[in-house]
């Protein structure tokens, strides 16, 4: 194996958005693997709002990547080269592979796939991460119990169209947040929600009353801002808050908003919880395969906008914060055939 | 019974800090008890930092105070009349009897009380809401087991002090943040604490940090703003904040600000839940059983701050949103002798 890899090297910590001087585009000859280790072609790379966190500095859930590491993500492969027992030339793989074109692997948090099952970026979506937070934290953290009224934000993304379908499946209202009458449309028609709320055209306080006349009883945030406190005005008693995300404020050169209608919380005798999906992974098997079966019965629905070419990494990363990608944004390695 | 009563009827809704014109001081004749009601002489008024919010318009846990009506407030007395069948003459009594000097009651949320066990304003305090307030709020909201460190905000108050009691009689660590040398000292030295942190002196956060090396496991705030953000920043693993109250806030003229630093939530897979009392009125009787007995045992040491004379109310009042009180402050109708 002679090939050469390419890749996103992490240069500079982001000051607001991240721009392509922030990543060195690099050009380096693959390693053979190792005892022990295996060679991965790396084929569709996962686009999550919470790379974006992983490019500070300072103390979160997991390190931060350093400079001049390889810039972290979750991707799909196929093994190509293998001295290891477990991972044989032509499995399919995913785990954290990083935005590249080949990746070196001892195993370690990476999973066999199956694309007969479901097509490979399915596992970097709703059979992925986004999926598995979704699942855990509406029903864990949430505690979603039929007849609660669900409100999700970022609910026309890999996380929150699927909260708000395993939110419909457990006999809950479902309503979503999202930006566009696209978007809006496309949770209700296709993945049926009950009610979807424009944050760009509607109040979105207003529409929460109007939707929730009883109150909220789980509120799955990813957004923060001004949304998580519209939310918070409209708890029911006893609501439990998720904090998954809160992707408006993950670029802010200025400190965090704080949400101010946080009293609510006394008001309600409400709970608001933060969630990382990392703690869930001795159940990951549990919730995939009620998932799988969801997927097959045509309950669930995913999607993934694929975007094409690996050295559009910053670019197509930046869709996730322009609010511009509907579903699962996956960047497949190969160039737009 | 020919007596007049004196009384504070709420006037106008505040702006900012309550101020005298906020209230009407009148003077009306003491109406005589109908079949089922009776008559008491109100002797201390609980002051409370509550009070402020049952002075705005607006959904809350209670409704507000209408204008024109009597000021809500806590107070003990004595039954000087009655046509009650389980209220007789003679009677010590705790309830909602408000800002002035003799209450009509039903009965309905009245608890007769006993001088010879606990001087009466210690039904105001310690065995009365405050007390049940810390009681609930640390143990069943914020789940505080032995080895746990935890960490009270408005430490010197009424609820705050019995919080950090209750928190070493379980065989936690305790540190309390209060305001000035001298409050500090009361806490460690009078009343066990394992630290004070004295926030007009030092900075919060790396006094927290200090303290808590391993980070904050129940985090008890009755202050919001600056204070609760330093908290969030040093919450450990799987941390309990306890929402009771947020004082710093309650006069501002500004929208209230919201804790920046809630993401910590997510990174700590931590809980910040609302609490309120009356919501454990059912089990009143087994927190009053157990925290008299350490009252008796000298587990729990008491503290009230009693000011003089029903006219001085609004002043009174103002020491808690000063900061000027040290342990539960209350308000004795008869002027000081």
């Amino acid at each position: 194996m002679n090939a050469t890899n390419h890749m996103f090297r992490l240069a500079a910590r982001p000051v607001g958005m991240p721009k392509r001087t922030d990543w060195d585009y690099v050009e380096e000859p693959v390693r053979e693997p190792g005892d022990g280790e295996f060679l991965v072609e790396v084929q569709y790379i996962s686009l999550d709002p919470a790379m974006r966190g992983w490019m500070n500095e300072g103390k979160s859930y997991i390190p931060p990547v350093a400079i001049g590491d390889v810039m972290r993500a979750g991707a799909v492969g196929r093994v190509i080269e293998s001295r290891h027992p477990r991972f044989a030339v032509g499995a399919e793989v995913v785990g954290a592979f990083g935005v590249q074109e080949y990746a070196l692997s001892n195993g370690k948090g990476v999973t066999a796939v199956d694309s007969r099952l479901a097509p490979l970026p399915v596992y970097l979506g709703t059979l992925g991460m986004p999926g598995m937070t979704a699942y855990f934290g509406l029903l864990d953290t949430g505690k979603a119990k039929q007849g609660d009224t669900v409100v999700v934000s970022g609910a026309a993304g890999a996380v929150g169209s699927v909260v708000g379908q395993i939110a419909r499946i457990k006999g809950c209202r479902a309503i979503g947040i999202a930006g566009g009458p696209d978007k809006c449309r496309y949770l209700v028609d296709e993945l049926g929600f009950d009610a979807a709320i424009d944050y760009k055209a509607e109040d979105v306080k207003a529409a929460l009353r109007k939707h929730c006349p009883a109150g909220i009883d789980v509120y799955f945030d990813n957004v923060g801002g001004a949304i998580l406190d519209a939310a918070l005005a409209t708890l029911g008693r006893g609501a439990r808050v998720v904090i998954c995300g809160a992707i408006s404020q993950y670029n802010n050169t200025s400190p965090i908003k704080g949400p101010s209608n946080y009293l609510s919380l006394l008001v309600n005798r409400a709970s608001m919880t933060g969630m990382v999906v990392f703690d869930y992974a001795d159940r990951y098997g549990e919730a995939a395969l009620e998932m799988a079966g969801w997927l097959v019965a045509g309950q669930l629905k995913t999607r993934e906008q694929i975007e094409h070419g690996l050295e559009t990494f910053p670019d197509a990363l930046l869709l996730l914060f322009r609010g511009e990608n509907t579903g699962k944004l996956v960047l497949a390695v190969k160039p737009k055939p």
